[in-house]
């Protein structure tokens, strides 16, 4: 390349998930030759975001409040709570459903090989929540992996000792999903969990 | 999303090439999760760029200096002079082949619908260049569409008429491309302009 700094804008781009040599000399071509305003407002929105995103106190999700504006709002049912291990299943959730109670984000599952036990995912603060007594029911929404699994039945337990009622995400075929091509697993217990047609 | 911040940065990732929501917001949490030192680079390698990068007085191409790195070495042979549309296009040269001549970049092509004439694409001092008479070869490396072919056929009178010899790549079957799958058009081009074996 002609240019020391487009070479370091390529080599930056690769940050990003995703993003090759390919992809990301196209990108520096695209901002420089088309959108120079756009590229400096994402460098703005970067760098404010890299510097002022924190968590959430109440439920750990990205906020640059102290508490953020799910949780502080009036509006939310505070006796649900949805437990989820990412931001973006979180967000997942909010787009997809109609889902008025609140969130905690684990940012992460139980990994004991990864030293990812109960204490980083913040649960020693989730039961203490759970102990204050307005959470009635816990919808557990990790994932139907054996790390999400094994994490979803800590958190069962962890409900049921503080006399709050654990739900999980109903698993079975996707809508729209043909058969044929559901993994054997989930249609096996799609089978088992069959319900009556009414 | 309970990050007004974090909006803001999914919307501005959404001005890079073939990034839509789903992909932006991927990247915006994967730097807050993952990579905020990366971040931040990225935040001032744009802004930088977008801010010191200009052209490159000589060749067009991108460059935050008056005249790039290529221009000025004393290692290039100036006797050869390669004309491409874009910077993309003069960097798949510079890296596939060992060529060692200078560049022109043209930033565009040819078109008269969309305002886009001689003057647009820097032809006049294209030719006050060939009149120095230090180019010998101009080596016409646009690209095989319509707008590109007129776009070649100028720039071939244009060096004709400096006593400028003009000349374009080979066009032909892609090396390792079989044969049932060439175009058409590229497969009678090259049974046309098929060579003796040696
Ligand atoms: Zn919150
Ligand atoms: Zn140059």
């Amino acid at each position: 390349m002609t240019s020391p700094l487009l070479e370091q804008l390529v080599e930056a781009f690769r940050v990003l998930p995703g993003v090759g040599q390919k992809s990301a000399q196209r990108m520096a071509y695209h901002v420089l030759e088309r959108e120079r305003a756009g590229g400096r407002r994402l460098a703005d929105a970067l760098a404010a975001a890299v510097e002022k995103i924190g968590h959430c106190a109440r439920c750990r999700d990205f906020s640059e409040d102290e508490v953020c504006a799910t949780c502080a709002s009036a509006a939310r049912d505070v006796h649900q709570l949805c437990v989820v291990e990412t931001p973006a299943d979180r967000l997942a959730i909010e787009q997809a459903t109609g889902y008025r109670g609140l969130y905690y984000v684990l940012q992460g599952r139980l990994s004991p090989l990864d030293g990812i036990g109960p204490g980083e995912l913040g649960l020693d603060r989730l039961g203490a929540r759970l102990g204050e007594g307005e959470v009635s029911e816990m919808i557990i929404a990790t994932n139907p992996t054996v790390e999400g699994e094994a994490t979803a039945h800590y958190l069962g337990q962890l409900a049921r000792q503080h006399g709050v009622r654990p739900s999980r995400l109903a698993h079975g075929v996707p809508l729209g999903g043909e058969l044929e091509y559901v993994d054997r697993g989930t249609l096996s217990h799609a089978f088992g969990t069959r319900s009556e047609m009414t």
